[in-house]
């Protein structure tokens, strides 16, 4: 496939402010989102307040719902890498374990927006292959390899993870009483992986930092919270 | 209150007929909903399939959501009677306790119309309250008392359980691919609740019973599965 020189420069430029256009639609999208929910949020909302031509929103997305994946895809990685950052310092899997856990139940608390988005976009099941999952994956086989963690088969300890934070998550959102806190339900969850109960009581426990602020939503360049 | 006998008398005979008019619109919504999905159901479908006019719906119900969650206590209330009939012969809590989480997950292959239902209504939340929820306390108040569970905090342990199930139930609904199997995640939850991991193992991996086949869908009279 030859490629002539001035096509790749224009191209690049094209590219340039394709990206940018796609950036400020996502960008408005957040801010629209968080302020008047997914399901009140129009097409055309989202494009005045990018102020580009609604012709451009299809352009770069199917629909609104496809924006609102791409959404969640970049909170949920923001989100993740926060969190990473957040244990850096840290060595023992269970106590990274404990504190990204515990964290992102509470996410339904600090950033309710982000909250939905990640229950809502049916979580589990997608981040088994990316974001939060494959983060969660390399934290339970480097607790593996340690020997701290003996889960058996990791896939379904995954899977009962997953489920336990969003359902935890969902239903912090809906305001059920009498939730068990953040730090029981990590305790389970530590117990399962083979930590003895003593130290997964011990270790759930902990304090815990402030919230995480870095969270896409609430980083936004004019996010309402 | 002074209530005439003549008036008990007739309202109990129009409190029959309005409770005859109500349960054919609920098997009609049955009906109707698991050929065509709740979403495609409009209430004069129901009405139609129910033979009633549309003004006796909203003598009976709110709205379709407020008959579909009807539909819906009731189909988890016959599917927890059938699991209680399932397993009554049984003593080992943790046997019991493996058996309902696995027919309970294996009923997004068996029956996806009441396994959507279940999910989509926030199961695990409604659930801590009533049906399969307090079957669920119950069973673990039982193998704690005998010693057989040791999970600490029980309600922490119903919400990871929930969440569990209904991750797994949502997983194999939308086909999600290298799920694990059912008996590998009931295995997780055993571990956590204190059973040893080796005999985890082997009461989990035990063969389980064709699918209970009275779920109220599947039974309802003129059901189409």
């Amino acid at each position: 496939m030859a490629i002539q020189l001035e096509e790749v420069v224009s191209t690049s430029r094209g590219a340039r402010r394709r990206m940018w256009t796609r950036e400020r639609l996502i960008e408005a999208a957040r801010t629209v989102v968080a302020r008047q929910g997914i399901d009140d949020t129009t097409i055309a909302d989202i494009t005045n307040a990018a102020d580009v031509g609604i012709g451009s929103f299809y352009n770069h997305f199917e629909s609104k719902e496809h924006l609102v994946e791409t959404l969640v895809a970049q909170a949920i990685e923001t989100y993740g890498a926060a969190l990473d950052r957040l244990v850096a310092h840290l060595s023992d899997p269970a106590e990274i374990f404990s504190i990204c856990v515990r964290h992102t139940m509470r996410m339904a608390d600090h950033d309710p927006v982000w909250a939905w988005f990640t229950v809502r976009a049916g979580f589990y099941v997608r981040e088994l292959e990316s974001g939060l999952g494959v983060r969660l994956l390399r934290d339970l086989g480097r607790g593996i390899e340690s020997g701290r963690f003996t889960p058996g088969d990791v896939r379904s300890a995954l899977v009962v993870i997953g489920g336990a934070v969003v359902a935890a998550m969902q239903g912090r959102l809906l305001g059920v009483r009498d939730l068990p806190a953040d730090h029981l339900i990590a305790e389970q969850l530590l117990r399962m992986l083979g930590v003895p109960a003593d130290e997964a009581e011990r270790i759930a426990s902990l304090p815990l930092a402030e919230p995480l602020l870095e969270t896409a939503h609430s980083s936004a360049p004019g996010g309402n919270r």
